[in-house]
């Protein structure tokens, strides 16, 4: 008895709390509406359509993150590269075009730009990454030098005036660089230099064996590649930008400039909520997404990743990581309903350039080297139709990194026709269930000669016998 | 000492009696130079180089088995599907066209058409199958009534023959079967009708509902495909056959009728010698293809397969299927230094109907319903780019058939753009490996604009999840 009444008037207490405060209770909040916020949102919904949920979002206009580069050409419009958070407005999930702009963990509750103010059962930071600004280059700040922002606004205004440009130079051979670069050359309409400071393009995810021939792909297409190359200035009249200074001390004319030097996590609000951030400024959080603030998870690029085989900080930020990190949290916000089975972040990279597909999965010559991994790699190349008379045949090559330890695959690389884009994917699957090369050799595929390569010579089953001849 | 001259005398009687017969030992003799033999021909000597391996085949001109529908129109030409014992010669084997029509299991001696004979160490059947004759159809053994025999001679001649036919009649809507007819009537010289006596074509690989969509895509091609059809007689004039009778009464035109109702192994042979044969006559060998003789095995369509679901004998006969038996079974000849990993045959096919791409691994609804195994199951269908606005996009689909004993992936299908031809094997790799839904929901897979769906509805996660709900 003594206990309801003690309840009744907490609860009488808490109810006008509340309408003093004016205040709204969600069971979850999620800040950020990109592919982690959209996919935590979804998938919370989906498992707890009881729950409220709210996510707020600069806009209901946001962007496919990795179909920016082809806004320039192959879309050839930034309408059709929209993505919004429609997915979970239609699972029941409220949306509000608001910013986050204070937490209160204690009282669990937000503040938003609007002044306005929620209470959350559980809070989720989605809140992406943004463009590192070459701070060190000097005239970096110069009218004509832009990013590739993941905000719909600015991407469309960044078309317009790239159409107004002549010469482009991109500054970072990243995939964004990259692929931003090989797609304004191939409108027809740019001389596009790319400056890359590695001695190749995609030396972040790529072997240096496959970002060699990445890089040779891009420069087929007529974008002028310089690697090995720093640059020291950007310059130009009235504050406007009109050349490019490398460290060779060339100059490379300049109507605009494209900075893609990588992505750097969106915490300054974690960061002033008290959440633990790593080296690299990343929200660390453990494999359910949460972090060292009771209640508050983060998924996405804002959030640390742990690489799987090195147990260490990684910097990987792709939206296929985020969605899968979004999908975790979003099923484990009220408890554990889905194990996770793998713990740390693979890195599932493909690209396509210059009609060359390249992707990478797992670990390569080079972070095995600094992981101080001991492994066995073979590449075994072929064709992607069998028999290879027909016309629409690619090339298609496989390599594959095997641990000495235990003979598991730890990573692979597939290059050639568009089938590597999903090739990549069985081999993801088989570094995350720990398939060795014995079994790799006697794996039961499906062939079709429309589709694939040939059975007598199955590209993954090939490179896994490759690797078995070198262990021997 | 008493021992070492036994031995001794031994050799010497040996000697003798090898001079005595003039006959050679090899220590493999391989039977059959299709994709099976060939591949157990390459894998054995790659992994024993020291031992002397004679591949025995009917010509040194093979076919790409499942290329041969394609010579009829995409490929217009045998040439361009022609394959060989090429790589097991370069491997440092022998090969002699010539058929084997004896064999002593006692002495190990296998005796051929030409006369000469062999002493074997180990001997392998790869004898692989032959169409079935439908001698139950009145008029069957007529002029004119063709099969889709896997010999280049003979392929050759069916080609030049079809190009004078009209009218042309395929019996048997299975993948060569339908292949075929599409194939023909791609060509634009024919009018292709097709007769299945099932609901639909592709009904033993395929679900009802795959099946179904198979069969549509066949007529769309313009091949008059008459399904729930049986033949009841070929007619024709002087032997010849001129048209094909059916059960509704219907006549249809017929200058060249291509039965393709199947194959039974190529097992005469192996039963005059005493092996073991299944209920459909196909050797019964284990999961190392050791059959019930000593020092003989069996690869590929010759030898019976054992679901991997039911451990009930299978019919499957397929060219990945049989090569991934010769891989076991060439590394395994003398010791197992390959241990089977995942016992049974799990069948993963595709095809492209009218540039449809539809494929399966495992277990569907109606074989789960057949092998009584309590499943889920639920289908996730989107596009094959994202944004979905590339002009190239095409629609693709996912259904996985979800085991409700421990929540593994049993059977999967994938119809849609090409890339489902590679999907089904990150499928087939999950079923191999008990990768349970869970497992997958929560996969780092990899995503591209240009390659695959969007991170945020990647189908086989998709999938996944949409099962998971249902289990729920």
């Amino acid at each position: 008895m003594y206990k309801s009444v003690c309840e009744y008037l907490n609860l009488l207490l808490h109810i006008n709390l509340k309408i003093r405060r004016n205040m709204k209770t969600y069971d979850v909040i999620i800040i950020g509406s990109g592919p982690a916020g959209i996919i935590t949102g979804v998938t919370a919904k989906k498992r707890n359509p009881d729950k409220s949920i709210l996510l707020l979002g600069e806009s209901q206009k946001g962007l496919v993150p990795c179909g920016i580069p082809y806004v320039f050409h192959r879309l050839d419009s930034v309408e059709k590269d929209k993505m919004g958070p429609k997915p979970f407005m239609d699972a029941g999930g409220d949306f509000q075009a608001d910013k986050a702009v204070d937490i209160d963990p204690e009282k669990k509750i937000v503040t938003l730009d609007s002044g306005q103010a929620y209470e959350y059962g559980k809070l989720v930071f989605a809140t992406g990454s943004t463009p590192v600004v070459p701070k060190f280059i000097k005239g970096y700040d110069m009218e004509g030098v832009e990013y590739i922002k993941k905000n719909y606004d600015y991407i469309e205004g960044l078309v317009e005036k790239a159409k107004k440009a002549k010469n482009i130079v991109v500054i970072g051979g990243g995939f964004i660089g990259a692929e931003v670069a090989e797609q304004l050359q191939l409108n027809g309409s740019h001389n596009v230099s790319l400056v890359e400071m590695e001695k190749y393009c995609f030396c972040n995810a790529f072997s240096t064996e496959l970002a060699d021939m990445a890089t040779e792909e891009l420069k087929k297409t007529g974008v002028n590649v310089m690697t090995s190359t720093k640059v020291t200035e950007i310059t130009g009249e009235n504050g406007k930008v009109s050349a490019v200074k490398v460290d060779s001390g060339k100059e490379i004319q300049a109507d605009m400039v494209i900075a893609a030097i990588g992505y750097r996590p969106n915490t300054e609000l974690a960061k002033k909520s008290g959440l633990q951030l790593n080296k690299i400024g990343a929200i660390i959080a453990d494999q359910y997404g949460r972090t060292s603030v009771n209640d508050i998870c983060a998924a996405g690029d804002c959030a640390g990743t742990t690489g799987f085989l090195t147990g260490k900080e990684d910097t990987i930020m792709l939206a296929s990581t985020a969605t899968a990190e979004a999908r975790v949290c979003g099923y484990n916000l009220f408890g554990i309903c889905l194990k996770r089975h793998f713990s740390g972040t693979l890195g599932v990279f493909s690209t396509e350039i210059n009609g060359m597909v390249m992707a990478a999965a797992g670990v390569n010559a080079k972070t095995a080297w600094e992981a101080n991994v001991n492994y066995a790699s073979a590449v075994f190349s072929d064709v992607d139709r069998h028999p290879g008379a027909f016309s629409d045949c690619s090339p298609l090559s496989v390599r594959l990194y095997v641990s000495l330890s235990d003979g598991s695959i730890i990573g692979g690389e597939v290059w050639g026709g568009k089938s590597a884009g999903e090739i990549i994917n069985t081999i993801s699957m088989s570094i995350q269930k720990n398939v060795t090369v014995y079994e790799l050799v006697e794996f039961q595929f499906g062939t079709h000669p429309l589709l694939t390569t040939a059975p007598t010579k199955y590209v993954l089953v090939k490179a896994a016998e490759a690797v078995i001849n070198k262990i021997r």
